[in-house]
């Protein structure tokens, strides 16, 4: 049974029956039913999963789904998943994900790509030198980087955003408002991205001839609990910080409770700016301050990740790896004060 | 090179070898390194993979991404698969997710049990008398029902949790404390959980006399916004409720918040209870006004249903289906009190 079958059989037009199936909100519930109904009975796939058995694609991307000791469910990961999956879903493409242990990442990949089971995948989490990058050329399937590595030549296909220059701007904004005593709550610190955060930072307080003592700068997984329990002891230590920046808004979350319960104000007592992968959970605008950011979001960033790999499988790229760095917006909200005098 | 001839070349045990490549904490990071070092140069794979190529098993599990026209990245699916992760990551096992919608699910499930990817699949987001438990059980792999469907005898291997029995006993709580004017923050009403925990509270209120007026319902996606959406709508209407059932805390995050920005104090003006699927960034007593939860961790469902389903590969289930039906535990806080006079 093919689409043109189908099509005669239920008196319906082929742009139709593909709609309806791809579940395209202007076919309506009834004439859906009806094609789903058929479809099943008739045992149909479209024509692009039956050409793909005819080429031997899979019709799947891979990735890894970084597995840290404490296991937590990260919300970034579920977010750049999901535009991931509008993508394929777009495409009629599936993905596999293989949960591991960094440790064990490159042996899981090379055991996907061995296998067949995908077409293409991509890296994310990045450290400095990491040596995925070097193996993922070695293999015999697309591949992007989404980040980028420190240490490592760029001469590989990426989709990175510009970690440094964002929080540098961020940083510039808190200095022209007057404040000395910075800290830095970042992410893991052998993660490229929170290297660039730091440096940029770092970069812009060197220029006012500031600096951010070591103590102020903690390194730990983007969660809620974290936020609170550095923030907490942020407060409780010799020089308290009255600006703060933050690699997550979910870092923010929690750090913006320990504030509040030290009786502290946001805006006022302790200026804060957090990067905003545009959670839909967490919109900077519905924190009782609403929250300065630099914001980009997570959900285009895996929609795009997936239209590149989907193209270089239909078209093996040629030339220059193509190499994408967006920019973060600056949006200043009311988290953001005068430094307290 | 197998498990032993690895062990010989490094001079650790099988067992330190195994630990290392699945990430263990004991082994320390310089032996996880050389580890990982010689199974990448060596090619070396786990006996496990070695076995399954052997079985012509593909060593994934199968699951469909449910996508909405609205797209949302949902915060629930994310959590259950970091559980089911957990499991995978244990037996060595991958995962499989076919993003689609609705109309579409059947078919993307008989294509990927038809292609070999997957040993094994779990139904998620079940309706009332679901088509696919049908399907299900008429493919050659074992299958798992995350859920259960009304309307449909129950002679398949589920595991739920007791949906009607949790928003019972939130209800009696509530109908303890003095409140007659009650609302209902609810899922999609064509999902069979929102259906019962319906069915719960409208049979909590009948006893006690007192209704669930359908103006004071509403069944949306469970998002933050849909919580505040409804919630303010709620508050503008004719019979201002002072007592709410949600179905989520990602429901009540938003709901929260409109009763805020109205003026009112929950647990004073406006009792609350929400559903509390054990979601790391929204913890019950992190709300300003700590929630009364009925709570049932939905990591360890994913973990469970992963689990049970690898173990349905390896030793194909005999007799009656395995059934599981999970209690929720009810956990007052400072989001319920007495109705106002």
């Amino acid at each position: 049974m093919n689409l043109k079958e189908l099509s005669q059989m239920l008196g319906l037009s082929q742009t139709t029956i593909s709609r309806a199936l791809n579940g395209y909100p202007e076919v309506n519930e009834e004439t859906r039913q009806r094609v789903a109904k058929a479809a099943a009975e008739t045992g149909y796939r479209p024509n692009r999963a039956a050409l793909r058995l005819a080429t031997g694609k899979a019709g799947s991307l891979g990735l890894v789904m970084p597995i840290s000791p404490d296991l937590s469910a990260d919300i970034h990961f579920a977010e750049f998943q999901s535009g991931l999956a509008e993508a394929c879903l777009e495409h009629e493409f599936h993905f596999v994900i293989i949960p591991a242990h960094p440790a064990a990442e490159q042996q899981a990949i090379r055991g996907l790509v061995g296998s067949g089971a995908v077409d293409a995948f991509y890296l994310a989490y990045l450290r400095a030198n990491d040596p995925r990058i070097a193996m993922a050329k070695s293999l015999s399937v697309p591949f992007i980087v989404h980040g980028r590595s420190q240490g490592i030549a760029e001469d590989y296909p990426y989709l990175d955003i510009d970690n440094e220059q964002a929080f540098h701007q961020a940083t510039e904004l808190l200095i022209g408002l007057g404040h000395r005593h910075f800290a830095l709550l970042n992410g893991p610190e052998e993660l490229d991205f929170a290297l660039r955060r730091r440096i940029g930072a770092q970069k812009a307080l060197m220029a006012a001839q500031l600096e951010l003592p070591p103590a102020a700068i903690s390194h730990t997984q983007m969660t809620d609990q974290w936020g609170y329990r550095k923030m907490s002891a942020l407060l409780q230590g010799p020089v308290r910080p009255t600006a703060v920046l933050c690699a997550s808004t979910v870092l923010a979350l929690g750090a913006v409770r320990a504030i509040n319960d030290a009786g502290l104000t946001v805006g006022q007592d302790i200026s804060l700016v957090a990067h905003d992968d545009d959670l839909p959970l967490l919109k900077p605008e519905h924190f009782r301050v609403p929250l300065t950011t630099t914001r980009s979001s997570l959900r285009d960033a895996g929609r795009r990740v997936a239209q590149r790999l989907i193209a270089d499988i239909d078209t093996p790229p040629q030339g220059p790896p193509l190499q994408e760095l967006w920019q973060a917006e600056l949006v200043i909200r009311a988290s953001t004060g005068p430094a307290p005098s």
